[in-house]
């Protein structure tokens, strides 16, 4: 086994909770399958039109999205080292009927697993199967709760929301992102983004700067948000 | 085993495929933890506040969707005789962490497995668990194409669909519902869809009638929903 080898090993070990019950060939077939991706920010990862694999990520963040005809996006949710994406190996989940899109939000690292090697383990390791169905129907969790902020929610309040779980995710109280992107991830328009970044900031929740968004007043934030 | 167990044993051997795969034991402890359940239409089956067990539909229709704090509905999908809702089991799958409500579509008989014993069984064997996170993943497909539907398209396509599929699944050109019960289901205000239904009027695609709803000229109506 090269040197790879051992790199994916030992990533594997740490992610996957079936490894240690994989045979000898088994855990070598994986890795002889395995490529290592790298991926420029925006960079496209998977789109619809292809069973392209299971990808772990090793540094950086992917984000997962469904795209209209007419180009509008619906950002489900972000996979961060260490998570996999089910969703773009959807030819060894047969009961995935439906397409999304991956991009890499920021430059990112992934493993990927060709669909054939990992579909061969998967049909015949039951925990490996119930592994990626588990890591299925959670991430099924996760886009439940982006539908019922879309079906229910005022745009005024999802955007709260969005702002507070970016400013979680960088451990700042800085959103650098311009409105086209914010209205991207919400699904939409620039100009209502805009709009309500602009009564935020006389209510004196934020500031809007050329670099992007400073939260003055979270407990506000939070008020709007819950 | 008594007759009602004998009643369940046909059934659940002609829906659960790992059904033989257990232990007699195991299918005898299905079977004591069964309740045969009769539901009015609208009735509520299940509310997000419990884990009420596993509900397989022996007749009639169930409803599952979600519920927004000021009574807003979105329906999610609907199950039919043989199919079962695992949503309503979510103490046993611990990856779902949202909430679903479902109501008795018509007159509806099911069967109720309690959550211990499904769980009990459930943990113990792969097959069981593979067959209920498989069924799972198969709806989170099916609540995909709601999400889509809601996000990306017009309420007059979305509109033109339903119609459709209430047509397809009852047989009839007739939709023999109330703009109230149209507009919950599409999540939207009874004038929207009182106002489109209008509009397809005039358009020669259908007659509303005291009754319902007429499809007069399904290909029309076709062209408006793909």
């Amino acid at each position: 086994m090269d040197d790879k080898h051992a790199v994916y090993q030992a990533f594997y070990q740490q992610y996957f909770p079936f490894w240690d019950e994989l045979s000898l060939q088994d855990k070598q077939l994986l890795c002889e399958n395995t490529v290592e991706r790298t991926f420029d920010a925006s960079q496209s990862v998977h789109n619809n039109l292809d069973c392209t694999g299971l990808f772990i990520v090793h540094k950086g963040k992917l984000r997962l999205y469904m795209l209209s005809e007419d180009g509008k996006e619906i950002t489900l949710y972000r996979l961060t080292p260490g998570e996999m994406c089910m969703l773009s190996a959807s030819c060894v989940l047969q009961s995935i009927t439906f397409d999304v899109y991956v991009d890499a939000e920021e430059p990112s690292e992934c493993y990927q697993i060709s669909p054939a090697a990992f579909g061969d383990v998967y049909e015949r390791y039951p925990t490996v199967k119930i592994f990626a169905l588990e890591i299925t129907v959670e991430r099924f969790s996760s886009v439940m709760w982006v539908m019922q902020q879309l079906v229910f929610m005022s745009m005024d309040k999802r955007l709260a929301i969005f702002l507070l779980e970016e400013t979680q995710a960088s451990g700042t109280d800085r959103v650098n992102m311009t409105h086209e992107m914010i209205s991207r991830h919400l699904g939409t328009a620039r100009e209502v983004v805009t709009r309500l970044l602009k009564h935020f900031a006389q209510d004196g929740v934020l500031e809007v700067t050329r670099k992007g968004i400073l939260i003055t007043d979270k407990k506000k934030l939070r008020k709007i948000a819950y």
